[in-house]
Parts: C-alpha cells; sequence; structure tokens
C-alpha cells in the first residue's frame, strides 16, 4: 500500500484524489475549481498532444487559433447551443479600466466564433472541406470540480470542420470519433465503446453527438471524447454559404470534436491501483527509471556510471533516480506511485555480474536480465505491459457488462455497478425515469450491435436496440 | 510587386497589414483586439515552439499548466506590478450565472498566481531551483491592436524560476536571455542587441529585466523577449520561503521570462519585401515548393508523379502546388508572397534532361540543377538563405545605427529612424525628455560595449554608458 494513499478498494473517490495528488499530476489552485497541472501530469498530456497533433495531421486537418472572448450575442444566435452553454459561463464585464458595451463570454467551446469566421473565409466549393483544429484552454463553471475530471477551467483540442454534403461531415465525425478510440486503446491501454449519444445527452446544437466511453476501475463510465455532426445548425445561425460548381450557393455542414485533460483522469481511473498509477508506457514520461544501489558511499560513483552507461543505450525515455539521501525502498515506492512502467534495478552484484533486475509496475513480476541485450528486453517489455494494461481493462469492462432485459434487474444491478446493456424504446421519458430513479444514464447506442428484437426495459415498448446505461463521471 | 499589396517603400505599416493579411497569416476577430491565427501563421508558431520547447528543457526546465483567472487581489500583493497591469486586465464579474464575490483577472502574466503555488510547493533548499515553463494565452487590454505586434489576447510561453541564491537567479535571468538570442539569430534569422532595460522600461515588479532588441525593416526597434530578474519582490508578496542546510529560512529568488507571438510579427517585418513574406527556412512551414509546368493535359498526370518521386527524395518539408486551374505564373507569386524560401520548377524539358529550376525567394537567383543530387542542393540552399537572411538584416542594422554625441544630431537623425547609441548620464528625467521630445525611448544598454568616457546626450552630465535609443514598436 502507498504511504498517504487510501486503498481503492477501501474508497475509490478519496483513492483517486491520493493518487492524484502523491503522484505530483496536479492540485488545486486557490481559484475555485480551477486545477494547476504539475509537471509530471503536464508530461502526460504533452505525450497525449504529440500522438493526436501527429493522426489530426495525418488526416488533413491544420492547427489555428481563435479568440478566447466570444461576444455573448454570437453565443446566443444558436437556440440550442445558449440554453446548454449559458449556466457555464464566465463572462469578462470590465476591460482595460471600462464598463464593455457587450459582456463577453470566456469561451467554453468555439463553434460560435469560429462559425462566424468560416462564414467570412467559405466562398466557394473549393474552399471545402475546411479542416482545421485548435489546442487551447475553456472555461465551464463548475460547482463540483474533481482534478482533471470536471475543473472550471480545463486544457483540450477542438477541431472544427466545414463540408459541402452531409456525407462528409458524417463521414468526418466517425473519422475523428475513430481517431480518439484508436488514441484510448493504442496509447492509453483504455478499451472504449463508440457509439451514439441519446438526444438527451447530445451536444448543445449538435444534430448528433458521438462518444467512446470507457470504463473506471469503480465501474463508472467516462466520456472520453466527443465528435458531433452539427448539420446545417450552425451554417444557419451564422450564414456560412458556398458556390457549387454551377453558381448555386448552399449552406455548408459542420463538425466539431474534443479531447481533454479529462483523459488523464481517465488513465488514473482506469489503470491505478493500490499502489497508485499505472501508466501506458507510450504516454508514459518516464518509461524506465533506474535505481542505483550502494551500500557504501565509495560504491556510489560507480555504480552511477554504469547506469548512465545504460541509460544511453535504451531507447526509450529513462530516469536515473541518483537522489543521494533516500534509501531504495523508498525510491521503488516513489516510482511505483508515479506508475512507471519499469523499474531497473542496478547494485554492485549486478555490475559484476554484468546483469540488472527488472520489475514490471502493472505485475510486480521480477526478473534478471543480462546487460548486453538490455534496450531489447526493455522496450519488449514495455509493449508487453501496453498490451496487458488493454487487455486487463478490457477483461474488467467485459466482467462488468451485464445485460439485463428487466427493469428490477436493472436496479439491483445498477447497485452494483457496470455497464448495463439494455434494450430501449428510443423515448426520452424512459431515458428520463432511468435517469431519476437510477442515477444512471444512457452512455451510448453502440456503433456495434446486431439488430436484435426486444422490449424496452423500462416500458417494455417495442425496443430501437441497445443502449448502454451506467452511471458516469 | 505583389498584388493588393502596398509598397514596402510607399507605406510600411500599410504594407505589413496587407502582407499579413494576404500572406494568410492572421486577421482581425469581431472581437475588438483579438486576432484569428490563420493555418499558415500558427504553422510558424509551431515551429518557433518546438525550437523553444527544445532549449527550454535542454536546460532543465518542465512545462507545467496554472489557471487562467487570478484573484484580483494577487495581482495587487506586488506594488510595482498592479500598477504597471491594472490598466490593461480583462475582468470576469460572472461565473455560473451569479456575480463573483471577489472578481478575477484574465491573466495578464502569472507571476502572482505562479507565486502563490510556489510558496506552497518550496520548502526546502532541496525543492530549489525550482524550473517551470508554461505556454498559453494572456490578454491585456490593448486600445491600438496590430496583428501579431499588440493584441488584446496573444499566446506566449512564459518562464518562472525560484532560486537559493541572487547569483543564480541572476545566471538564470541571463541564460534564458542567451536563448532567446539563440532562436532569434539562429532560427528567426534575426539579429537583437541583448541589454538591460532601464528603470522606465523595465517589467512591473523586476529588479531588472534584460531584452533583446531588433530592428524592422523601417529602422524601427521591435522587443523580441525579454527576462527578468524579479530578486526577492515577489517572494516577499507571496512569502516564498525555503529552509537552508542549517535549517534557517529564506526568501527565495525568482525570475521570469517570455516570448511570444509578436515574434512573428518581427519576422514579417525585418525579412518581408515588396513582394511579400520572406521566411527562415527552420521556421518556414513550407521550405520548398514545387510548381509543376505542363502545357497540355495530358502532360499533368506524368509531371505530377515526377513531382511526387521529387518530394519522396527531398529532407526538407515540400508542398506540390497541383491546383489545376491556376498558371504557373499565378502560382509563383502566390508563393512568393508567402516567402517559401526556394522554388522548383518542373516542367516537361526539365523532365527529358533530368532537372529543375530552382530559385530562391530571398535573391531571386535561378539555377538549374541535376535531379540526381536535388535533396543535397536544397538542403545547401536553405542553409544559404538562413545565413543570407540574418546577413542582410545585420547589415541593414549596423547601416542604420548612428552614434550620436549630442541632442540637436540626435533629435535630426532619429527623425530618419534608426538605432541610435549614445551616452546617458542614467537620469530618468533625461530619458523623459527625449520620449516627450523625440519619441525614442531607451530600447536597451547593450551588455557588449567597453567603458568609454562621455557626456549625457541630453544633460551633458558624466555618462554611465552607452544606450540605444530609437522608435519602437
Amino acid at each position: 500500500m502507498a504511504k498517504g494513499v487510501t486503498p481503492r478498494s477501501e474508497d475509490f473517490s478519496q483513492w483517486y484524489v491520493d493518487v492524484v495528488k502523491a503522484a505530483d499530476l496536479a492540485e488545486h489552485s486557490p481559484v475555485r475549481g480551477c486545477m494547476v497541472i504539475k509537471p509530471y501530469g503536464y508530461a502526460i498530456w504533452e505525450n497525449t498532444q504529440r500522438e493526436l497533433d501527429r493522426m489530426f495531421k495525418e488526416t488533413g486537418h491544420q492547427n489555428a487559433y481563435f479568440p478566447l472572448f466570444i461576444p455573448l450575442s454570437f453565443i446566443r444566435r444558436e437556440a440550442q447551443h445558449i440554453e446548454g452553454f449559458a449556466p457555464e459561463l464566465a463572462v469578462v464585464t470590465i476591460g482595460g479600466g471600462k464598463e464593455l458595451e457587450e459582456p463577453l463570454a470566456v469561451r467554453p467551446t468555439s463553434e460560435t466564433i469560429i462559425g462566424e469566421m468560416y462564414a467570412k473565409w467559405i466562398r466557394s466549393h473549393r474552399d471545402l472541406p475546411l479542416l482545421i483544429n485548435q489546442w487551447g484552454n475553456v472555461v465551464r463553471w463548475e460547482m463540483r470540480p474533481r482534478l482533471f475530471l470536471r475543473t472550471t477551467e480545463f486544457l483540450w483540442q477542438e477541431g472544427h470542420t466545414a463540408h459541402a454534403t452531409a456525407e462528409e461531415a458524417e463521414a468526418e465525425t466517425r473519422q475523428m470519433l475513430g481517431v480518439y478510440r484508436t488514441f484510448l486503446e493504442q496509447y492509453a491501454a483504455i478499451p472504449v465503446i463508440p457509439g451514439r449519444k441519446s438526444e438527451a445527452e447530445k451536444f448543445a446544437g449538435a444534430h448528433h453527438t458521438y462518444t467512446v466511453e470507457a470504463m473506471t476501475g469503480d465501474k463508472k463510465a467516462l466520456q472520453a471524447g466527443t465528435s458531433h455532426n452539427l448539420g446545417q445548425n450552425f451554417a444557419k445561425s451564422f450564414n456560412i454559404q458556398f458556390q457549387d460548381q454551377n453558381n448555386e450557393m448552399h449552406l455548408v455542414h459542420t463538425t466539431s470534436w474534443g479531447m481533454s485533460t479529462r483523459v488523464i483522469g481517465g488513465i488514473v481511473m482506469v489503470h491505478g491501483d493500490d499502489h497508485g498509477l499505472r501508466l501506458p508506457p507510450r504516454l508514459a514520461p518516464i518509461q524506465a527509471v533506474v535505481v542505483p544501489i550502494w551500500r557504501k558511499d565509495d560504491e556510489r560513483e560507480r555504480i552511477l556510471a554504469a547506469a548512465q552507461a545504460l541509460r544511453a543505450r535504451l531507447r526509450c525515455r529513462v530516469h536515473i533516480d541518483a537522489r543521494p539521501d533516500l534509501t531504495p525502498g523508498y525510491k521503488f515506492n516513489d516510482w511505483e506511485l508515479k506508475g512507471v512502467p519499469v523499474r531497473i534495478e542496478l547494485g554492485p552484484k549486478d555490475i559484476e555480474k554484468q546483469q540488472v533486475v527488472l520489475v514490471r509496475r502493472d505485475t510486480g513480476a521480477k526478473e534478471t536480465a543480462p546487460q548486453a541485450t538490455l534496450p531489447e528486453r526493455v522496450d519488449a517489455l514495455l509493449e508487453e505491459i501496453q498490451a496487458h494494461l488493454f487487455q486487463q481493462a478490457l477483461a474488467f469492462r467485459e466482467a462488468n457488462t451485464f445485460v439485463v432485459n428487466d427493469y428490477a434487474t436493472f436496479q439491483k444491478q445498477n447497485e452494483e455497478g457496470g455497464f448495463l446493456l439494455a434494450h430501449w424504446c428510443g423515448d426520452g421519458a424512459c431515458e428520463a425515469r432511468i435517469k431519476e430513479e437510477t442515477k444512471a444514464t444512457i452512455r451510448c447506442i453502440p456503433f456495434d450491435q446486431k439488430p436484435e428484437a426486444g422490449s424496452c426495459v423500462v416500458c417494455g415498448g417495442l425496443s430501437q436496440g441497445l443502449v448502454v446505461f451506467a452511471k458516469a463521471y
């Protein structure tokens, strides 16, 4: 058990708070709801950004930057949008010492200001598709902040695209959900269920919203990324039109999609254990930590030199913990807490025998490995750990996903947590009743399902398909 | 002359506006003072970020993220700081639908919120030095916005460090100015004069401020990066203390340093000409553009295939302009306007002779080059252009730097523009008089000067050394 960390099994919420703090990922700031992301936590975000940004560019997107401030009148122009975001806005009323004529919202998302610009930029079918992404910060006033999961300010990326046809916009919306799924599964080692949001759960102003839903270690759902087909809603509100090959004018079809620092909370909640974090190697700031072990001070120099020689040969992100005043045992705990995938122990005997001791963070398994082939062994181990974390999370989700056919079973199973796969008639009233009575919401209508006859778990009416219900973060 | 671009010699200000717009770097947004950075401009910023971030990490800094919002009471805690920043603040007074008890400033810079956190994080000498950088946006209300140079919101990085001793803080302040100089000279190809700011020109709350000053094409000064030794000013205001080896408590010494999207404006103003931008190869989003030339449509496929084969062999950032409906001449102008360092022309005859035509953007020089050795030739050319842009800017600055020994000459020369190197007694009254009467300010007290006897150019009093005066952006 890690020092200062509540056991996960005992109190998951407190465990989460303890791990985020003890692993030095982030902390609350004096500004209510706003967090400080500390260097170790920010390094995970930098690795996230690097991989996502590469995938965005490979799919033809370019980055740009739009203003932090949005006139309130813009946000009001799309009716559902203002309804959804009004309660969460931070509003600037004073600028340069004077009261502003029109108050400015600090962007909660940028569809409106970007819509205004796209209306100027798009003239002809030659300007389409317009494929832009923005990295930045947004603000949504948060009454019950939780580090990474719900904060008043958070960092994210928001993609905004415009297309000539509904089909292209739909393909883009699906493609970008696919990018999120790839990132989550292959980099964050988080298995997700891709699907569509219900009308009640979709983005304010969207035609429809797609989502990837992950299961946390306490069997709740975490929405890890969303992609919205905005149809022509914003095109209408902002008059974004183009001239086609026949000189006829049409409204464009737009999409938007976002992933945020919330994903770091997801990594903690999906992979962490009683000893602290377990980071997926591909996103870990430090992939292997060398802990040199000396009994006498005169050994120290020699062992550090050997550690440095090893590091020079390794091909991953390596840190040598050379802190002089701490015991190896203290250091082991510290790096376990911080979730470093591989520990390399190096003592006088290891040097004699030209070997090291390797310890996997995910399983705790120990092995002795020859120094000669260490780079290959560590690379292989990192791949194994990456795959194992994913498999473990997938097995956990599968073990905690239940098909339920009646409301009594639903209520009982929901008490235990997990994903409940149930038939739904498509009626918002049944959805609202479940939310009211069980706190479970429709996380998504999974893409991957075979048509199957069934009755709504609430009203018994004709099913429109299976949906995933769960309590969610 | 580029279409739609006012000649530089005719009206430098209008030329700047025209070039930024025509090269598609940025534009004004509907929110007064805030700009939209378009993909081509943002790509220059991404290249800037990549190089600076690498240099920050090589000098031991880590990235982190602090809140956008700062309680007004924090900013008030350092007396000079609030005096400097109060008139420029944007203030949030409404959050989540309610009036806030304490209004929040949108950060104009983050010394205060970071100081508050450092006071919690720093306990012992073992926690020092603390070396952190943040990439983000800041807001300073701007009455006379100019794209990139002065905008209400801008993107930047701000480094914030804490040290045990005054010597270490001073060394850090100088080191980071050195990083800015290296970046500006070796990447942006902008020669700069490093030096110290006068008391009147230093950062609000700094012990002293170092700066790197560039000369623009209209012979004005542009402050391109600053590094502040904050002494113990913020340590006192935020009570940032550490315990030394003897268990005694001391205030830390802090520094901060920043470079912003303003540097993109600098690149335009230093290197641009009547044909548009001239981008330094190391920061250019596109380093070489291939313009395929076909006379008949049946040649098109063959030439595009050859262009793609060439691109696959080139080792730099290459774009093929395959637009079907535009003439080669139009494309030449377009890429000149966008400042792409090397143009590669490829027509049917070139394919026959296994050659290309290369055109340098900086000089306009044309050469025929064999395709066999094209990658080597283009790499060499990019290096030559990088060096030439720097040399040209340096020669221009030297030709427009004048030693002036009396006030009449000063006033006359200042009308013509340029850097005026003059003796100064160190008295703020003389500095204020010059500013009032000539609009020239002290840009810096250059580090690189030999002690030399002299009299103040204003009052004739004993000189404290040579300073650079200029009108500035």
